[in-house]
């Protein structure tokens, strides 16, 4: 089965889920990032106002959500999963980070369904429940505070799993738009009219020019300036040189 | 001023912030990748019990957190600005992905305080908002909904901010050769000098000055300016300004 986009094949699972607001937020991280298709294990309230506010525009996420009884359901038909936990010492697992478990989880979504369980907000996930899976993820944090919240932790390993894949297609940033860049002759022209300017303000000692001109070529070049920014200096150029009018 | 991890030099600025619990929820994403400094402008509602619940164990973080009226208090002692926005057309700085600004921001932040902004959960940051940033930040997403929560949002922006010091950590970035740089509160001083003779020589009209203004704001960001070419160039505007001495 190879979906329009591997990120189709690639399930969240939340387990236990007390509070309806992360459901909802849930929903609205997978969505922000391309996933569409979320799983809930025995949640404490679902359907719920709460889940939907915080749903914001996902709420189709939400409507097309499977409640489970048990997690081999939730899991069923899936090849590979992966089960979110804290760090510790007692995992049988082979621990990923999650930039590392989400190139696994992409790769393998290309082919089949993956599936990426999250525990209890107040506990994560029992042994039991880490042992239904192929192995374990940690987000990196801060080791005196690491708890994040259920929906921000989805947000992260939803997050990793679109930049994983936008990757692995080899597709860069795109280039920011680069307005018109001024010639480098455009760019003298100012040099010129700054340099004037500074002698007829008293500003520069025309026969000791070098240091202060150089600087501001310098300042200059790291700009890249554009044309039109050529043009809006020289105006005021011409506007504060006390010998007015300058002709280039 | 090197402090003991880069992280305490990233300040996290929420402008405008209208639902507390974004706030707390901001508060614990921050702590669980190690960042702690929180600037807050004209936040709608705080302190706030909603706002206390959600940052769960990061209420330190909210206690210490900075109230300011204006984005500039907010920003003043930073030397580097970025601002997350959604993707647009009309940006005028060069946009970087959450990934390389994280990585941009921890080289910086080994040397002096730096700022992440975030704008309103309905319409983001405000153009005025962007010029006093030096570079812009998005987050890959699904181009169909990429309205990430405000809260999901500085999740994983810290999260990328964690990474890029713990990969940093491994091969030292060089110390980018660093003439002092200019301090945005400087540099807002250059920006109102150069307004005041602008005006006073006829070339600004004091009625409509957004647009110049912005332009030359966005010339100087990207220039990232040296100390002592603020210097320079406010020498220079009290040797033309028609009505000097200008006092600042």
């Amino acid at each position: 089965m190879n979906p329009a986009s591997p990120l189709d094949n690639v399930r969240i699972v939340l387990s236990h889920t007390s509070h309806p607001g992360n459901i909802g937020a849930t929903a609205r991280a997978m969505k922000t990032m391309g996933l569409s298709k979320l799983y809930l294990v025995n949640p404490k309230f679902f359907p719920d106002s709460e889940a939907d506010a915080r749903a914001s525009n996902a709420r189709d996420i939400l409507e097309a959500a499977q409640v489970c009884d048990n997690l081999t359901a939730a899991l069923g038909d899936t090849f590979l999963a992966a089960a979110l936990t804290a760090r510790r010492r007692d995992l049988p697992h082979p621990a990923y980070s999650a930039r590392q478990a989400a190139a696994e989880l992409v790769q393998h979504a290309r082919h089949y369904p993956v599936a990426l369980l999250f525990g209890r907000e107040s506990a994560g996930l029992t042994a039991a429940e880490i042992s239904h899976c192929q192995l374990t993820v940690q987000i990196p944090a801060n080791p005196d505070y690491s708890s994040l919240n259920l929906a921000a932790a989805v947000q992260v390993m939803a997050y990793e799993l679109r930049m994983a894949l936008e990757e692995s297609v080899t597709e860069p940033y795109p280039a920011p738009h680069l307005p018109e860049a001024a010639s480098l002759q455009e760019i003298e022209g100012l040099h010129h009219h700054l340099e004037q300017v500074m002698i007829h303000s008293g500003f520069l000692d025309p026969e000791q020019p070098k240091h202060l001109m150089r600087r501001m070529r310098r300042l200059f070049a790291r700009t890249r300036l554009e044309k039109e920014e050529v043009n809006i200096l020289r105006g005021l150029l011409a506007a504060v040189d006390p010998r007015r009018p300058f002709k280039s």
